[in-house]
């Protein structure tokens, strides 16, 4: 592939900023080297990434990310080696795992993520089943993915404190792909096996801000490394909460801090003569999927919501009310691809970059959530199949596009080609971006309390 | 690129032989695994595998591999992975690397080597210096390499039990890629700094038939794990030691162990009513450049050696005479690219497969030594160029090629394309037989005494 356009305008500041990240490499590598002996990386993670050129961050880190067969078939390998390690430390001698994916069942994309994170811990010598807490599906199911390869899900069951399967299955580890939106199940309550991620890290007790304050010391540190400011790597965000849309409660206070933060960006704006227009990004506290979220360029347009706005806000995945949300300083998008948005997307097992993606989206504005339309995954130039989780209603139209990338950024000769150059350093910058917000991660959940169910 | 054809005769074997350690894949990954929990892996290695569709085997096992240049670019990343972990095992806060190369300066693909080994290492953080043990190289050097980037040598000092260089530099890790087949230094000796591979792994007290014993369990092991003929995967030796070759000393007791071997291999080859004709490879118990091999198809022809084969079998790199010999059972080499005899060669790190290439040699038979020119690795299409360490009179006028793979051997999905999923899994298979060289290493180096010098 050849790398997203960047525009032009704002093309010197990037390459700017991704000399400086190069010139540290070696210091960059070797401090995370040092930040891993002191915390766990979560066993994976997603990331989405914004680029306005002047500013670049990871937006929202995803602790159950799908998407896993989206990435290149090449970086698989990888994937294995890293889920080697992560999983040798939840059990040294671990021979199986127990994949627990979300209920979908009619999203086939979702199903080839669950097929290839079953085919990558496979790679391993895992002896890997897949269990199901889907209530509706009550007995062994074989369902086809969208590429044509096969699950088979089977019905977990209690066994005082282990979870099992029909024939007594009960593996040291469980793999959680499901984000526990809807709640913690009392089937996967108190539990003496090792499930990972924890609990914890779900959205039933999971916060964004949370992430984003654990975030604001993992930034503030790695500015000072590089030596940049840290702004140009960490976005502004208040959180409001009381919050209900439906009834209007809460509106002005969160019309306050929209005003608040737009002045805060702003002042940063003027400081550094960027001429583009502040706005924000509303979002609900808890929760992912891309839903709940809003871009907000001033206080008036959070009052004046109309019903179909505050409906969308309200809800998110699984019906949760939001009543907490994070107001996050918008960074534009100024990577384009065939003329479209493009947001890189960063996945990474235990501590490594194990491959990304350009999301690419056709009909959205640079200042727009590109994650609109859920969690579907689709290969390079095919329409988005219909939504099993949400009201697609104004996305139908809409086409999004997932191009995988081709390497993992590393500068591969001093005198490489011009262009694959570029590419590497930007793919490695994205990288070191993702595991910025891995780190984060690490010491988000060190720092919670296990769950209280 | 597409993989080798396999002779027709012989692709059905193949594909039996394929399809079985398919067939096993997590039992034979998890055996690995619990294998690793056992033994340490060397720090790298390269083997180079012979294919005749009823036979595969590992039939050299190098443990100071040159050519990671020639290895895809985009399995650096993995390399980097795994290095993290060997470096990370030998010195928990390992900051810095003394990388000591071979002493040739003017072989400009082997420095090519030395960068991407120093790339590799950089890429995890650490600080990497290349000293020299080179006498010629009396100050601080910088060389070209062939493909334009540049390396810089330092001459290592000694101070106390430690290598440093001459700015103070003295890192706890010490990274050999100097086989020591001229002996070990006494710079060297006797170090507190952890050097990898052990001095002990060099050719000055390394056997090839001590690796091969150690083979013979391992093979024993896997074969039956799998369930198959450990011959399949395991060639016959001998060692024949007392030898001269320039005054014909021990020629008698040679060409016994050659028909003897002979006659083992013809045995076997009507059991399983095999056409080919038998033959052995005759060469150098400690050494390694492809030097001092040679094919042979009967005892006479060990009897009656003219003056050019016996001074060729006399002396290996470094002038170091040959007195003891392996007979190792030959294996035809049935795959060929674009009508080339094609030979896999397959490296690691630490514990994983990280990339491989096919060596294409354009003038020689199914049943000839291809790594007869020395350890020049060429990129595609390039004509090999002089050779700096070893007369290469019969040599000048072949070509050999390097092919890349492009993958390391994972099964994509169920019902990949045919001929991506036949390429994977020999890929796949591939990695197995280079790991079970790994594995027996790993024990080889294990059950050594630590070097006397």
């Amino acid at each position: 592939m050849s790398l997203p356009d960047v525009a032009a305008a704002h093309r010197t500041e990037l390459q700017n900023f991704e000399r400086a990240i190069l010139a540290r490499q070696t210091q960059i590598e070797s401090w995370f080297r040092a930040q891993w002996r002191h915390h766990h990386a979560p066993f994976y993670g997603s990331v989405d990434i914004r680029n306005s050129g002047y500013k670049l961050a990871s937006i929202d880190m995803n602790l159950f990310p799908g998407g896993f067969n989206n990435l290149n078939p090449a970086f698989l390998h990888l994937a294995s080696v890293a889920a080697q390690d992560a999983v040798e430390r939840a059990c040294a001698e671990a021979h199986s795992v127990l994949l627990i994916p979300e209920n979908h069942t009619r999203n086939t994309f979702y199903l080839q993520n669950v097929y290839a994170l079953y085919s990558i811990l496979r790679q391993v010598g895992l002896n890997v089943r897949i269990g199901t807490l889907n209530p509706e599906i009550t007995q062994i199911t074989t369902l086809e993915t969208a590429l044509g390869d096969h699950i088979t899900l089977e019905p977990v069951q209690r066994q005082s404190n282990r979870l099992q399967l029909a024939d007594g299955f009960t593996p040291c580890m469980i793999l959680l792909n499901n984000d526990l939106s809807g709640g913690v199940p009392e089937i996967l309550q108190g539990l003496e096996q090792t499930l990972l991620p924890p609990v914890k890290a779900g959205w039933t007790t999971r916060r964004k801000s949370t992430h984003f304050h654990a975030y604001n010391l993992v930034a503030a540190e790695f500015a000072q490394l590089v030596g940049i400011d840290e702004w140009t790597i960490n976005p502004y965000f208040e959180v409001c909460s009381g919050l209900d849309f439906t009834s209007h409660e809460g509106e002005n206070r969160l019309a306050e801090t929209v005003e608040r933060l737009l002045q805060r960006i702003q002042h940063k704006y003027d400081e550094l003569g960027i001429q583009d227009k502040p706005f924000v990004i509303v979002k609900a506290d808890a929760g992912t999927y891309g839903m709940g979220v809003m871009s907000v360029h001033s206080a008036e347009e959070v009052r004046g919501l109309n019903r179909k706005k505050r409906n969308k806000m309200a809800k998110i995945k699984e019906g949760l009310e939001v009543s907490e949300v994070i107001v996050q300083e918008g960074i534009y998008t100024y990577e384009t691809l065939h003329g479209a948005t493009a947001e890189p997307v960063v996945y990474m097992m235990d501590r490594f970059v194990i491959g990304g993606f350009y999301r690419v989206h056709q009909d959205r504005g640079p200042d727009e959530n590109l994650n609109a339309v859920g969690m579907h995954f689709v290969p390079l130039n095919c329409n988005i199949a219909s939504l099993e989780e949400q009201d697609a209603e104004d996305e139908a139209t809409s086409k999004r596009e997932f191009q995988p990338w081709d390497q993992l950024g590393i500068p591969q000769t001093e005198n490489a080609t011009q262009a694959s150059d570029c590419e590497s350093i930007r793919l490695y910058v994205y990288g070191v971006l993702a595991r910025l917000s891995l780190l984060a991660a690490a010491i988000e959940l060190e720092n919670m309390p296990e769950a209280v169910v």
